[in-house]
């Protein structure tokens, strides 16, 4: 799944987008510069730092082009960044993004909301990207990842089918994506539904089947980072100190907590390459940029056990 | 693993005890007992409902006999206590407890400070419980179960060597519990030491392996439910709200959420007995009998979702 082998499991940080998307303040681009560059030191690899959508939609993104700059010149991190749509796609490219995430939402209600367009089209929309990506490829190389938005459950419809999940997986990966990932984007999925589905996406997909996105909502995040394990998934998605969660309900709705999946990688003897201490010091730039803003996490507030040891010898990631 | 053919895993509450010990308020007597109603009548089958030690030690338990005596009247559960010594089982045993539930500490330094015991003596301590209760069979059959405290790892001396783990649980089932479960007292477990330490466990002492015992400290609780139900663990405590945290530490230091667990579990297929909302509703009496304290818990603070579903048909909890 990854090219690093000093890391069994690709922690991708994606707080500098869906943390502060959801956070109705805007972090000062300079802030998020300095924090997007504090998480590349504490061994960050991948870093989602910016969602390229209409600014008067998303105010808090306003500034995508100057974090995408100024963080792709951070040696040693894959800068990726949302985009919605072939608009979106072209300002992300334009700005020197390494990598373009698209989100495609499998329940049909999430989709006419979020993207205001049918799955169908927002598969349109990753053909297109794929199009765009291939007429850079000689000047810029693009890379192009897709997580399907709501694959385990939906606020507004309730359930969604499974096979559909997957059968979306595969048209998208037809239409040109080198990643589709799974995202829990209500914090819906159980450890069961999480191993039976990337089970099955890797077997429709094989090295294809990219990465887990897990909110918290419902505190089942870890547990269904296991499940995934088990299924052979190493990339998670995370957000450090949870970012994201509605303020008026602790640890409701934001990602899983960054610091705590390092721990319960590194505590397994899973290898993601980052120092937990340089990385709980990042949080200095979300009480600084945000002030006042809720964070939470567990390795926070008890601090690393006495009989904590990091990984240290390459492993398997899948079971 | 257990003989109710209605459900596939025990939710062991134990908030009444391993909650209210370590809050240093005393719950009222009443409260105490309305809550455990509320909580047997929310479908737990089993409950931990107090702790036979010296009264001034901890007077929050000073009302043992009386919450045993209540809590044995009401229909359809298992009535448990904890005691750490015979002194504490003769007390339990005169009270009518249905299971003592003894601790074993591996970690030398931890047994010395809990329980002013080496290991070995606490085993030995074990020996005489089995033979009060053989002696009590013929009137009043009382069951005796251990869980090996620090299993996983120690907050006073760090790393606990797994084998010495094994080695004490063997033991103290030589010495006469009906059952040995493993407790993760300090919240340092994880999920890969969860899955090898229970599975040694089993191997060892077949159907006498017993309950996981999780604490949350680090955020890790329900990954490791999950990692222990691959081990073919059935019977996991929780407490409700997580009570027993600190309350300048949210999340840190109680035992796993009752209310996540029943969701996690539930949510996977595996039926437990038990109506969430029900249970929700028995945080009543906390809030009751102890204004103020701090309880947290995910599913009570962002609802069932709407996908969500009870298991229905009967499912092996081992994989």
């Amino acid at each position: 799944m990854h090219d690093d082998e000093s890391i069994d499991v690709i922690v991708s940080e994606v707080g500098p987008r869906d943390g502060l998307q959801n956070v109705k303040r805007a972090m000062p681009t300079a802030t998020k510069i300095q924090w997007v560059t504090a998480l590349a030191a504490a061994g960050l690899r991948e870093i989602e730092v910016a969602s390229f959508v209409p600014p008067k939609l998303l105010p808090q993104m306003a500034d995508a082009e100057e974090v995408v700059r100024a963080a792709s010149a951070i040696p040693g991190i894959k800068v990726l960044a949302l985009a919605p749509n072939l608009r979106g796609a072209e300002r992300a490219a334009a700005a020197g993004v390494a990598t373009i995430s698209m989100p495609v939402s499998a329940s049909r209600e999430h989709s006419q909301a979020n993207l205001h367009m049918t799955p169908e089209e927002a598969v349109e929309q990753v053909r297109k990207v794929r199009q765009l990506c291939d007429s850079l490829a000689s000047i810029h190389p693009v890379g192009l990842e897709v997580g399907i938005s709501t694959a385990f459950g939906c606020s507004l419809q309730g359930l969604v089918p499974e096979d559909w999940v997957i059968e979306l997986a595969v048209m998208v990966a037809d239409a040109g994506a080198q990643s589709v990932g799974l995202s829990d984007t209500a914090g819906y999925a159980n450890p069961a539904q999480v191993k039976r589905m990337f089970t099955q996406l890797r077997a429709e997909l094989g090295d294809k089947a990219g990465a887990a996105h897990f909110h918290n909502t419902m505190g089942q995040g870890l547990a269904n980072v296991v499940a995934a394990l088990e299924a052979g998934v190493t990339t998670f998605d995370a957000s450090q100190g949870g970012l994201g969660g509605c303020p008026y309900a602790p640890g409701a709705s934001g990602n899983i907590v960054t610091e705590d999946l390092v721990f319960l990688l590194e505590s397994m003897g899973l290898r993601t390459g980052i120092d937990i201490e340089r990385l709980l010091a990042a949080r200095t730039f979300i009480h600084e940029g945000l002030p006042g803003e809720h964070v939470y996490g567990h390795v926070a507030e008890a601090g690393l056990p006495k009989s904590f040891q990091y990984a240290r010898e390459p492993q398997l990631a899948a079971s």
